[in-house]
């Protein structure tokens, strides 16, 4: 999906919602285990329950992963079912590793005649630097988002160093340098939502590149704060919540309380949108 | 595998020899590609050929994801196969990611109940800091491998900056601050053969650690280089060598070249550890 047709869904369903589906199988509602593939069932569900209020959704790769082969089956199966569906698709892998590794990890989840898999977009870890950012950028309306100042405790070990010759910190770099490697039409870049504040100096480093942004919810972080210092004119957000959403229930009712959480985040999505841009 | 035992496996093997099994599909012998599991099948005779020059193996995740749920079935079947010999596993994934969602990719790699996997390691990111490392350190007798140095062009563009408050770099700064996290015992580092001059500054920060060495041979790194500066009293370095020997040929014999390259390797190592350690 381009940034045109992301826009467009955007104002069309007035929501930059973004749902995680970190679907834990320890997590998953007890009924739904008895099923052949129970993640994916779940994941089926939250789909179904709320694809008119989210514009993009984040298989988070670890939850999948930590399953082995069985894990991958339900990641792909999900991967199908939102391709149902007129939505924004990130793999959520971290992945970055020298340039010939990067151009695997790039079929990985965009050359389906490989993998199977064919998401928008993928998160990557700039830590290796430009090789490791590039070979995701050679596909025609694929994403890289970029890992810039995570959400996380850890995020100030790195992440904020100030550089002795420009003065810039780490992030600040990555923000810069990586701009040099693709545009505000193939890159986004991660920007947590407990750092709302520090989303004033992102907006002067990259004032028209879409930002992914979690921590809003479960971490703490406040949607308000985010649209505050973030939005743009073309809303240039796409806010991620998971457990918030995907949880709000772990009873038989989890499809109808994850709808309703959602539609509540669409409507203060919504609101902002209304007066913003 | 402890410290102890993977010191063992280097004496008695004269060897610190990994051998990446970066097993791209589009280069195994032609031969093998009407199996069941071509990857898999090429995997296993590299292992035969080799299991006895080698002490580690590294599956470099990238080689079979870019094949989806097929290359992690393919994983799987190369990590139960290198369960049968001595020798020290690695998982090359470069994962890291907020607390909770590392403790997952920790039981991919570490979990065999949830995810069929057991590797001894697996190589971690660090851009995300102390939250999204530690998870991956609270398992018995497994490793966490940090990146730190990278071998590829892009690791001049941020482990290099220079920090204004310490003058420390901020490679540096990864050394020192994990130190924090684990042990001598639980963490290894990144350092390319292609930095070997800077192993100097490496080994003033981590006298005693494990070195995970890429980039020797299709990189253009130098074993002489690499043990000159990074040597210790235990050996302490771990070569890795993948496309040179793995693909020494591409035809039916490709078992034999392999191993004729692991020998090479093996007896130049046997000839610094003679000297060395």
């Amino acid at each position: 999906m381009n940034r045109t047709d992301l826009i467009s869904q955007i104002r069309a369903k007035k929501s930059f919602l973004c749902i995680g589906l970190d679907s834990d199988m320890t997590k998953i509602p007890a009924h739904l285990l008895k099923k052949h593939d129970p993640v994916y069932e779940f994941n089926k569900q939250i789909i179904d329950a709320t694809h008119d209020l989210a514009v993009a959704y984040k298989p988070n790769l670890a939850f999948y992963e930590s399953r082995g082969v069985l894990g991958w089956n339900s990641l792909a199966r999900t991967f199908h079912y939102l391709k149902k569906f007129d939505v924004f698709t990130i793999a959520d892998a971290k992945r970055g590793d020298i340039g010939n590794t990067s151009a695997q990890y790039a079929n990985a989840f965009f050359n389906p005649e490989q993998s199977g898999l064919d998401f928008d977009a993928v998160t990557v870890a700039p830590y290796m630097g430009e090789d490791s950012v590039k070979p995701f950028l050679g596909f025609p309306d694929k994403w890289v988002v970029l890992l810039a100042l995570t959400s996380n405790k850890g995020s100030d070990d790195f992440q904020l160093i100030k550089d002795a010759d420009s003065g810039q910190k780490l992030y600040e770099q990555v923000l810069i340098k990586s701009q040099q490697w693709g545009t505000a039409d193939n890159m986004m870049y991660v920007v947590g939502a407990t750092k709302a504040e520090m989303l004033t100096r992102v907006r002067e480093l990259v004032p028209d590149h879409f930002l992914l942004v979690p921590g809003v919810g479960a971490q703490g972080g406040s949607l308000q704060e985010v649209a505050k210092y973030g939005l743009t004119k073309d809303c240039g957000l796409l806010v991620n919540s998971s457990r918030n959403i995907i949880f709000a229930s772990q009873e038989k009712d989890f499809a109808k309380k994850a709808r309703e959480e959602a539609v509540r985040m669409q409507a203060e999505m919504a609101g902002i949108l209304d007066a913003g841009c």
